[in-house]
């Protein structure tokens, strides 16, 4: 999966994995063994089960094949943390990850700390720029990809359960509403039609599905400044956005109806006013930050009911191919979507929410899948899954680029998720 | 939904009219009032309601809004017949459509010479060249659209009843196998890079959907020149291509392994042969004959197998709009796909079997819907489902231009669906 | 299954035959070929599909095991119309008798003919009181019971059709409400302790279930003298009888609650105003008329809801027993429950509805199941379901008798069910 | 639910209160956490829940309504840890009791650390022999039928997963089989006809359930003098019973057929070998023990099979009473049914299996529910469940008497179930 990426000294490159894998067990501060058991749907992992899988990862593509006298550390453990790779082998059902108990927490964090030893070990003694340094890159870039999902999955599973956030939702209330609203018309930038070049950059870390990197031609077209904010998003609900089948695709309709949504996932009425759930607890939804946690069918009837359309993905790409790379990402530690900046002109490109694109997930031109088990990981999800753009608050930056596809299915919404207009 | 016709006279237009009405009647020659209540599967429609619904669209889009002193035949017709269009009101739920004995077949004809004397009063005294030639025009490529529906749906449930087709295929085998073998290696015509217009030409009906015409920039790219042959998914069946998911994608494989598919749809295996369901009984396969009743989800597995591709819409649209509109069509009355010819270069690119492409079904550049309650007719389709090209033998031709897009969603194969490879 | 049974000349047999047989015929006039394929549920059966299996029953008990050269009318018949015999072979699934548009009703019809030729020609030769005559019999006896399907299963199909029965409901509708209401407290009749006789008399057809005739001990009960009336069940709902889970069996509230109950099947609020679909239509519920259409889960809650409970099925028999064999069944061609009588004392004992009973089906002492396939003619659904007593508007008088158990699923009110109380 | 109990000391109420807290936390022991919160199915529930809804029940019905200045724990407990009483109010679903990661189990502990330190203040402080007596009684008994349905969930719980219970499984094999095989024919003891007296006896603790004593005629009846033996349950799979329609209620043929069983609950077949799951792994089924994990439907197939039929559940009653109350009960530690000893007459009438009776779970005549919730502890439970007697390897004996009811549906085996033959 590297491409021509520059090369990093050993030690660099062991700097780099200490920092993401420390990264991926801090993120559980605060959590019980209990918690990281749970699964609250099959859509989502127990956070028990990231922590075993990212390292597994690393056993199955790195050590078992490269390390030379490396002993696995349990061999059920193939059968119990693969995800997806038929080519591996049987695996356990993803729907009952959350039926084990065993092994325990200690057990999975004991195989962590085995598994980094031995990468240690492994690194260390390897010549410089070996070229299995390209799949310890992805494993690093898989292991940011899961703590993404550690934080969107743990935040459902809570949220199943009253007892699990602070019931006081009033004294963390955000500021006044009157202060935060902006109910301006959404600003526009323009860009000219024109043939461009999409697709991964040469040099430096991408996946297979960014590649090759190839000409589209885009008519003119026009990108609202903003993603679109709560205080808009409570104009389309106010005007019956969720009750009227004008606005809605065909399928999105009927899962709508008969999931009986009224509002964004988390979202809830307490005394006549809408409070959002946050890592922290309920708070007032602040009207002046990004929607988040919808649905492709609510962002695409919202931007019908708005007159406008989804962008595609390369028009996303085009616009943040010239925007600089930075934003409320992970690492910022706020987990949730900021409000805008006074700022005119393009602005939130990256960070804060996944913007949903009105591209299938679908192969480039000359698609070219890796070799082995890794073809598995971006070519067979190539159906029925639209692509989002820029990352959210709870992406890592050092995983993000211009030309990153991340993709999921038009009824999920429990990832960051939230849209841009375009026209 | 007419985009700067041609003009038609009064007379040229009735007559139209009566012979795409008169058309519909006749491919349900040898059904029972029994047969034409089939409805076997909710995507599926029974006979009957294709006869109504046909009708009421041009009493719903032509004669309650234009025709003077219309007097609507039966008010409850209008929740029995519509099909999915939200703006018109209610409508009885399609998946119980052949609960619906009542109308009898007898009175559904009755109120389709009701309507068709009604419309030919229409026309006859309708100014020349008046705005609503269009919306006629669109009925009638409608009801074009419905024909296919007729013959595809009872084909599918008359199959679902061992006493419904002639149980004695020997008798009608078709040529021995040795004669039709052509083992040969695909051959493939090659366009080159470049930026090519896409969509409707403005001259001539077309479809919101179709438009608007617009740039898009291909690769240079290469098209076998035949659908893949029942020879050649012969081969994919003998190399396990059911039974490896290595070529499949995710959710196809998963469809797949839970409906148990082992072949196309309507193939049997008796006494060790392959034997297909034609209108006419079982028939061993034609090895020449062009692959069809596959789904989305099996044309991408042979194509991967195949170390090909499916091509894009766009690419099948470049190709189609190179070649004569002629082919197999259900005007040729074979209502199955035909052998290919000797004739070496692109064929059967109309005609006999629709060819998946791997084009998710959206919105063109400037997509505008049309006003009403027709602009229901294709747009809130546009998610999750596949483009397909070219017709096939159960399409009327008239019904056919380059640019015309079919869409299904990927599991559904009761079409008479087929692939083309590219590279 | 005929025990001891008094002797019938060839002759009485065959007038008796021919009788049955073409009662059933009768009961499908009015009725379309289209009308006589519908299924609305799995549960129900098209009227089409009766008409033969029940002369399948023939065919497979009677004329082929013993009929000197019979020859097969149709060996595909023998898989589409088998009910449930597993030691007769495959079958069609029964969810989908509905897609059966062949045979057609024309061929069912002559398939019928051929069937009571042949058996006519059989009981002219058989020697007189030969043993088959108990087969025979069954077969007759059987034939009732889908004559009572064929009433209910096609008031079921119909009524999911809005077109299906006429529309205009007030002028049909029944005496004032005032003129019915009879709100008396329900009068009981007391029945002393002791060991009773229960099941099947010696002499005279009954079915396996009904036997061996052993003894019971009950408790002295007594039992109200009409079923419980629309009149009362009114109060019920008034009272909120289905939004109180107090009432109710654990799984009854559940299944209603998914349901949606709200009141007997077939009943409809208009204007305000309680009306029930008849055979002739909707009508006002007729006060004075028993309940019916309900399952077993809401006769237990209105029992309970009354501080009164189910009788057993024992009880029932020790009432009916004492009462002459009369009412409201079939023949009298209401199809419909009637009023109470001004009358004292037990009253609608038999006919008018099936009384459900807090007894589960379960095989008597000694219960000695018939040989051969027609053992699992009862049999093998002792479990799950529970006894109604009694017979209905909808059962030939004939098929009665003290001892007769009839059994559905908790759940079902498709029958014409209702209950009478018992303390 | 005490009827007359003879009056226990409030020491003595203490000490027997305590035992049985201390009872229930000491089979947890070897549990972790992250075990105590599994959920496997809806039908079972997590160790964590069970610690803490046997409080509750102490919480809900002694200490608020009687115990003076009582502070409620924590007020959101009552929504989660109410089981099933409507009257209480609302609570958390069943199905999702395993995503209760919060509170912990450190808190379920502290909280029932809380209660009963209540409920000692209470009991030293209530007047000897209060009313509140009974009620405190029940609560234990309740918390003994939680102390098995803790052993039987569990159990299923860590059966989901491979890694749970320890691999080698050879090496804890039982006795080798020819030691352990008697294939002799089962032999009954008899019991003559009469009226007797069912139901609990007027002195001691029973459930509503069991009351009012009543008299049942039986007919002169036999039973097995053991339960059905692993060797005889062998011997049925070995004829086919498991493929053979024949003996199957048809109910029971569907569910099997659909779940695909071919053997008990929890045996595996390792090298052509039978094994069980037990608490401490994998044994070769011990040939002389009772088969247990069985279904109502398999034991009835058996049953039939056997040319036998399933005792009622008075006739276990009448043997039972005749037996001294003794067994392999979950006291002895075993928590798996033991073989048969060598001496004759009838045998293992308590303990080791619940036997599955041909008797619906239904109300006896004269059925008062207790008042208040309680009232839903038993009666809304009577519909389409099966009676079983006699106690089980994981049933504390304190809980055992002749009258004692168990019920579950026909289709569940995961308790401790298995049969006795009658004839």
């Amino acid at each position: 999966m590297l491409h021509e990426q520059q090369t990093l000294t050993n030690t660099e490159l062991l700097q780099w994995y200490d920092a993401v894998r420390q990264r991926t067990v801090a993120l559980t501060h605060g959590l019980s063994a209990e918690d990281m058991m749970l699964q609250s749907m099959s859509d989502a992992s127990p956070t028990k089960w990231h922590l075993a899988h990212t390292s597994w990862f690393f056993e199955t593509f790195v050590l078992k094949p490269y390390a030379a006298n490396y002993r696995v550390y349990n061999a059920s453990f193939e059968y119990l943390f693969n995800s997806y790779y038929d080519s591996i082998g049987e695996r356990h059902p993803r729907p009952v990850r959350g039926l084990l108990s065993r092994p325990s927490l200690e057990q999975v964090l004991a195989y962590r700390r085995y598994i980094d030893d031995a990468m240690q070990t492994f690194i260390d003694t390897q010549p410089t720029g070996a070229s299995i340094t390209s799949v310890i890159t992805t494993g690093l870039h898989h292991e940011m990809q899961h703590q993404e999902l550690i934080l969107t999955d743990i935040k459902h599973a809570l949220a199943q359960n009253r007892a699990a956030f602070k019931a006081d939702c009033r004294s963390v209330s955000s500021a006044a509403p009157e202060a935060q609203a902006s109910h301006t018309t959404p600003m526009f930038s323009s860009f000219p039609e024109g043939t461009y070049w999409i697709g991964a950059e040469p040099n430096g870390f991408s996946y297979d599905c960014e590649r090759s990197r190839h000409r589209v031609f885009c008519n003119a077209f026009a990108l609202s400044n903003c993603p679109v904010s709560n205080a808009q998003w409570l104009e389309f609900m106010a005007a019956g956005g969720y009750q009227d089948p004008t606005w809605w695709l065909s399928d999105g309709w009927s899962y709508q109806q008969q999931h009986q949504w009224q509002a964004p996932l988390y979202w809830q009425k307490i005394d006549n006013e809408w409070f959002e759930l946050r890592f922290d607890g309920y708070h007032r939804v602040n009207l002046s930050a990004p929607v988040c946690h919808i649905s492709y069918f609510e962002a695409d009837a919202f931007a019908r009911w708005a007159n406008c359309r989804l962008p595609t993905e390369f028009e996303l790409e085009v616009a943040a191919a010239q925007n600089p790379l930075q934003g409320n990402f992970a690492e910022s530690n706020h987990w949730h979507p900021q409000p805008k900046t006074p700022h005119t002109g393009l602005q939130q490109i990256y960070g804060d929410v996944w913007e949903w694109t009105s591209s299938s997930y679908a192969p480039y031109p000359d698609f070219n899948p890796e070799q082995g088990a890794l073809g598995e990981y971006n070519g067979k999800f190539m159906v029925n899954q639209y692509v989002l753009r820029g990352g959210s608050c709870a992406t890592a930056q050092a995983q993000m680029r211009p030309s990153y596809r991340n993709f999921f299915y038009p009824h999920q919404r429990w990832q960051f998720s939230g849209l841009r207009l375009a026209h």
